[in-house]
């Protein structure tokens, strides 16, 4: 794999093996921005937070949003461990900057691995000296950045972009890792408010204040991050941190806006993609376009039930074009409905309208649509112009095997 | 499979095969009391009915809850069908009702089976003169009416419960069918009322008028089947149906009123566990008890989530103590909590206490006992009285295989 676009300027990436990871493969990674970066996130709702969700807020808080680095370890997600676990995140940020030479509270620590299990820092302590020594800009310290923070994943998850204003070039590289628990419903990151095992970072060379960059960012991952999921399982641990080193000189505000905008939501749309696709087990990719109801809200109820309905993700599995299954977790949703003015489309297909199957309902062509990786389903409410789009899979044989390996 | 208590007096069974099912098993059933009886149903909540549930709902509607006959096909659920499913409907109330010598009003449909496929009424209606005849009030019969209503069940599912009050006995014989699709919410009854393919008939000889009835048979539908799930998907044709012919001449108020409530309660309470320990796939049946919650709908919110966690059921799958997935489900349920104040125990043994792993956690001995068929899960919160039981099971492979065997 290699990188196409440039890098954004002021930050450098490494990785280094620790032996957290039992597959000994690397598990700790590290980006580093040369200079103070002004830092957006948002982090899980989920009521139980690990350790380096709790500390990272802290450091957030008490810097007013300023990072200098990030220190990420796979195989063990810190969470659920207590007092200790806390005390272990801290030393983990305490040692890196020592390393680099900066305050405690500037460094953002991720985990992501089993719960429960006590993190062995010393481990992650004895890899730092290491992994500063590794640091780079270069597109093999980015992707070994990217490596080092996957755990069941089977790709390798990066999106980039860039535009010119006015001579000078913004670049955005991402990249993500995420592929069973996932359910993400992200929430802005406020000091006191209520608290994803998704791990986004994003980094930029854009110049920005925290609050610009913070309302850059949350409408974004409402349009792609908090619109997936595999099993709907939220995790402990869901981050999404968005970096901005100005580098490039290019303000924020401005001509730089949309831009920025758009391509964040490129980098972002591509990324959540990449999450689906290579979810556990997954052997379709559906995109749901839920339209005709009374507010967007409503739409992404009925689309979030459907991503979550058993009987609709095992039809998926195999392309059965079983539209009742869709009509009853619709049906469940919470949001009330008339079925005689509902139409689904499958792939474009019609399915169903008037309140039963479609007069033109083909089932070889529909099951034919649906054997295909990737198609659509859109279902219109026909009662009002809220809309959502939603990105799932199905469920197979293979994720209840990721899932049930327990053995002893 | 025989009978131990007596049955209620006034009713008559029967079944046959029409043809309506693939398989060529019996697939409609017939009860019929010898005289109205008093009527108290619970429909599904789902946005999308069932033709016989709209027309179940009209018809004890016109006639104050008063049902002469039920009449119940298996194979095809009369869903999303259309004006010509609620006119098929009908159709066979009004044949039913011909044999009978009753109003087409006093009979109550079933259907249960595929979505979206016009019934085959006139194969119902062929049978019905058959069906009439065959009709009896013994053992055999009433446990025909139990076998002919079911679909992918692997077991029989009946219940029994009967009582004295001076001198005098009054019985409860109830039976279910359900295996998947299960995730009921059942509503009251009410003309106008929002409105579970959960399909349960109770019958008694208690004598109750409809209000009475109703009263009684919503607060044990709530701790029974709406406290229970499979798949955590709601039905379009979700029924629970309780019948009173009155022939014991025991009034429902008086020295009856408790007795009954609890001989109800536990017919239901046993349909319900019958349901979910056949449920498709299932290999274990997991008891959650949830406390410690402010309110009891906190509590059951809970319960709930981890009910429909992938993650949570394919752990219990394999007998994978991982309490992780357990706290994390909770975390995402919406009700707010203190990690640090909730304890976890899986079959009587310490899990999670104190934010972390119980310190005597013994992971060996918390698999052992969750390789039973059946235990018990328990979390309380800490913070309140309010306290929840649900029951609900694994999902395992067979599970998948069940529900994706679509072929073309």
């Amino acid at each position: 794999m290699s990188l196409s676009n440039p890098l954004p300027l002021g930050f450098q990436w490494s990785y280094v093996t620790a032996g957290i990871k039992a597959s000994g493969k690397p598990d700790v990674a590290l980006a580093v921005c040369d200079g103070p970066a002004v830092a957006a996130a948002m982090f899980t709702s989920n009521q139980l937070v690990a350790a380096p969700v709790i500390v990272g807020k802290q450091h957030l808080a008490a810097t007013g949003n300023r990072v200098r680095g990030v220190l990420v370890n796979a195989g063990n997600a810190n969470c659920a461990t207590g007092v200790a676990g806390v005390e272990a995140c801290e030393q983990s940020c305490v040692a890196m900057a020592d390393a680099l030479g900066c305050a405690a509270h500037e460094v953002l620590p991720s985990s992501t691995g089993i719960i429960g299990v006590p993190l062995p820092v010393e481990k992650l302590i004895a890899a730092l000296p290491a992994a500063v020594d590794a640091l780079g800009a270069d597109a093999a310290a980015a992707l070994g950045f990217a490596t080092a923070i996957l755990t069941t994943d089977t790709k390798v998850k990066v999106a980039q972009a860039s535009f010119e204003i006015e001579g000078r070039t913004v670049s955005i590289f991402g990249c993500c890792k995420g592929a069973g628990m996932i359910g993400p419903q992200l929430a802005s990151f406020q000091p006191q408010a209520p608290h994803a095992t998704m791990l986004v970072y994003l980094f930029t060379d854009l110049a920005a204040t925290a609050e610009r960059l913070q309302s850059l960012l949350q409408p974004v991952v409402e349009g792609s991050f908090n619109a997936i999921s595999i099993d709907g399982d939220m995790s402990t641990n869901d981050t999404v941190l968005l970096l901005a080193s100005g580098k490039s000189g290019v303000p924020a505000d401005g001509a730089a806006e949309l831009p920025f905008a758009a391509a964040l939501a490129a980098v972002c749309g591509s990324l959540a993609y990449q999450i689906v696709d290579d979810g556990e087990g997954v052997t379709h990719v559906v995109r749901l376009e839920v339209s005709g109801t009374v507010s967007d809200a409503d739409a992404l109820q009925i689309a979030r039930t459907i991503a979550g309905s058993p009987l609709c993700k095992t039809a998926w599995s195999s392309a059965d074009p079983n539209w009742g299954r869709l009509l009853a977790a619709a049906g469940r949703a919470g949001v009330a409905f008339d079925p005689a003015k509902v139409t689904v489309r499958i792939a474009g297909l019609p399915v169903f309208a008037g309140g039963m199957r479609a007069a033109d309902f083909d089932e070889a062509a529909t099951h034919r649509a649906m054997s295909e990786r990737e198609y659509t389903i859109a279902l219109d409410l026909g009662a009002g112009a809220g809309k959502a789009h939603f990105l799932t899979c199905d469920l197979t044989h293979e994720y209840v095997s990721i899932n049930a390996d327990y053995s002893t």
